[in-house]
């Protein structure tokens, strides 16, 4: 159902809204989301839900959030489950022992503290892993050794983070003593990158991790060489008792529809090894950033903006499932749901998942964000991990591409760090995602439910 | 003295030996530099002096050069200091804990078992640490946050190595409890780089250690945020006992000189952090593979070309000093020497010291040089730090000059692995290499003894 509300003040046209050439330089001039960013991987850190820093960035934001001008700002509390990493070494032994970095993946069991040690069996797939069956598997430390492209809308992560998350149930089905899997990333440093994996429904629950991509190349020619590999694993991780955290939400309310919301989300969450600058402190900044703008008294918009910093996006999604639950009577009410979670690169096109006024919807967002030199493209919106539990109430979505072709660099690993942050490139993004924010919130076009179901 | 030998078989011309056009394709094709890194990376491991895979690198090493044609192969003994590295953690203690990367300096002595806790004075140099005086610095930790410049003749590490030698010595005289530096290095990776220091001859031998570049921007901020930063340093390194080491010497016996030797050197050792790759596997790698070419029985010398493999390059020096003085009796009669220990770039400039004859030797070197796009260049030749031994002699040195542009990236930290190693780059390296020492080896032109003094 697409609704136009003939009653509604005359539209602003979206070129207006942004007003026209120098829109980007503008935008960088004026974001604080590079400053923002900066405050909160300083002032609390590395933040895994749950931990001391996940409560310290709680209390940054709300702090923030309150120094911006929202309103209505509160945490929802959120019960997460836990993990730590402890000690984690990986060692070739043999002839030649080598080091390897490694990192453990989310949730993992831990092994005994004398570790696991095995003959390595290298496979380059999940589906080649299967195909060998129990026989070669039974006893081994299985390698999956899948590389992740580089690509600029992120694509290549589905495949090789499907591995990371799968590997150890598969190979624990098949008898496999321990994983590792070449990490997740598009980059040759020695830092190992971690994440989330989960274990199946059966008994087998095997140590997972990640070795660096040059340590991975090494154990390939390892295991290449002919005479068998033997790898000693050892992990301290586990899973500690669930604990509390919350999501954290301020809004700017509607002028004319408060009613109707407009969800820019992202989390405030982060991985342990770095300090969640891109992943996802970038996103947070770019969110706040916009309330920021429209929460300025001359900037109000139409509908009410809703910023909500999800927590535990990264090892269980407990934030956003929260939310789904906390709010599902107003869902009907959300006209739009975007989720910056793409680190801090420019937004370089814009996509929209919704009903009957999709179309109108885009081609108003692709001339807003023309001065940005994105565009809208026909391919649907994701929506972003946090949106997910949204989707069957057919919350629309709109995604703000951002140039990921270096985030995969850093994502995951320790160095996620601030200085990975580029200030021209995320002022740009904030820019971006205000010009379409702001059409969002007040255009008079109120895009229909999303359809359920892929894509 | 520049003897002209009248009576020696015409000169092949220097284009005549590096063949014109076309030689660094061919050089590229028939180099085995990069699988000799792969293989003493992978079959060593990280060597540093003394350690068990210090022997396995001198046993590598004599096995190679008997399979690639050297003569009077042998390992000729060397005792060198050892250090061994243990446990090493920094933390910003305080309202917001940050986990910081850190790597003990080589030599440093570590700290008590709790660490050591104090708090942070930041100065950008060491005349800066001097003018502060006791005062300011008792019982501190000082920061040295000093920024390597990225150059393409490596220029840059100059001044910061200086500070990673000399900074534990300056701060432990002035009362400090102890030092971290900023890592000397071009790179922005949470992988501190690490590299020998020294005490002086005062009391005070206070911990020393290098912070990544990421995590000295950290304490940068935390020091100039106004309240004040503590961190707390724990290092578990220690010397041990001097033990045995060697250098690694091959020859091909010149056919018609075989008293002239040209040495060309490389080290053995490495630091334990990464494998050594660049530094100084591509070096051993780059004067292997200059000697198995010219081991070909159709291309022998006229002069002796000498392959030495130095221990203990990283952390005293004792390989160049033993080197120096078992030799000293032929000294005279080393009509050059040249250390490939500059990574895996391409060459682009040659530079000698010598005395008379030095401007004649400059242009057939340039000569040779030019199919490789690598010029001839007035300023004197350093030498490397395994000759430095042999300067008193007068033995004239040439420098092939490699692009260092991205090599303190990877230098002495986690980093440096093969897979930094490009295939093509030292190809040509190793190409240019071959071209130079021919010359060296066959021209009729003997070059005056060098020099003392600088540069």
């Amino acid at each position: 159902v697409v609704s136009i509300d003939h009653t509604a003040s005359p539209l602003e046209s979206a070129a207006a809204i942004v007003e026209g050439g120098g829109a980007v330089q503008r935008a960088i001039a004026t974001s604080k989301a590079y400053e923002l960013v900066r405050a909160l991987t300083d002032e609390a850190g590395p933040r895994p839900a749950g931990s001391p820093a996940d409560a310290r960035a709680v209390a940054w934001a709300l702090t923030t959030m309150r120094a911006i001008g929202l309103e209505q700002v509160r945490a929802e509390p959120v019960t997460v489950e836990r993990w730590e990493r402890g000690v984690e070494t990986a060692e070739l032994v043999g002839a030649t022992p080598q080091r390897l970095a490694v990192t453990a993946l989310g949730n993992s069991v831990g092994t005994p503290p004398e570790g696991v040690e095995a003959e390595v069996i290298e496979v380059p797939s999940l589906d080649a892993l299967d195909a060998l069956g129990r026989g070669p598997v039974e006893g081994k430390i299985v390698f999956v050794n899948a590389t992740t492209a580089r690509t600029r809308d992120g694509s290549g992560y589905g495949a090789t983070s499907l591995v990371r998350r799968q590997a150890a149930a598969r190979a624990g089905a098949l008898g496999a003593k321990a994983v590792v899997i070449r990490s997740v990333g598009t980059d040759h440093n020695r830092l190992p990158h971690t994440g989330s994996m989960r274990y199946g429904q059966g008994p087998a629950r095997v140590p997972a991790a990640a070795l660096s991509a040059p340590d991975a190349d090494l154990l390939h020619r390892a295991v290449a060489s002919g005479s068998p590999a033997r790898l000693r694993l050892v992990l301290g991780c586990k899973a500690l008792p669930e604990g509390p955290s919350a999501n954290v939400v301020g809004e700017v309310i509607g002028s004319e529809r408060p009613d109707e919301i407009v969800l820019i989300g992202a989390h405030l969450d982060s991985w342990d090894l770095g300090t969640g600058a891109i992943d996802d402190g970038a996103g947070c900044a770019i969110v706040l950033d916009v309330a920021r703008q429209l929460a300025r008294p001359e900037a109000r918009p139409r509908r009410t903006l809703r910023v909500v910093l999800f927590a535990n996006e990264e090892n269980g999604l407990s934030g956003a499932k929260a939310y789904a639950e906390a709010h599902k009577a107003e869902l009907a009410r959300h006209t739009a749901a975007l989720e910056a979670d793409a680190g801090a690169g420019r937004v370089y096109a814009v996509r929209v998942r919704a009903g009957e006024g999709a179309e109108a919807l885009r081609s108003a967002l692709g001339a807003a964000l023309g001065p940005f030199s994105a565009v809208a493209v026909a391919e649907a919106a994701n929506g972003g991990a946090d949106l997910r539990p949204l989707r069957p109430a057919g919350v629309p979505f709109v995604d703000l591409a951002q140039d990921m072709h270096e985030y995969f660099d850093h994502h995951h690993s320790a160095n996620d760090t601030f200085d990975k942050i580029d200030r021209d490139a995320i002022g740009q993004a904030a820019g971006a995602w205000a010009a379409a924010v702001r059409v969002l919130t007040d255009s008079p076009l109120t895009p229909g439910r999303a359809p359920e179901g892929p894509p």
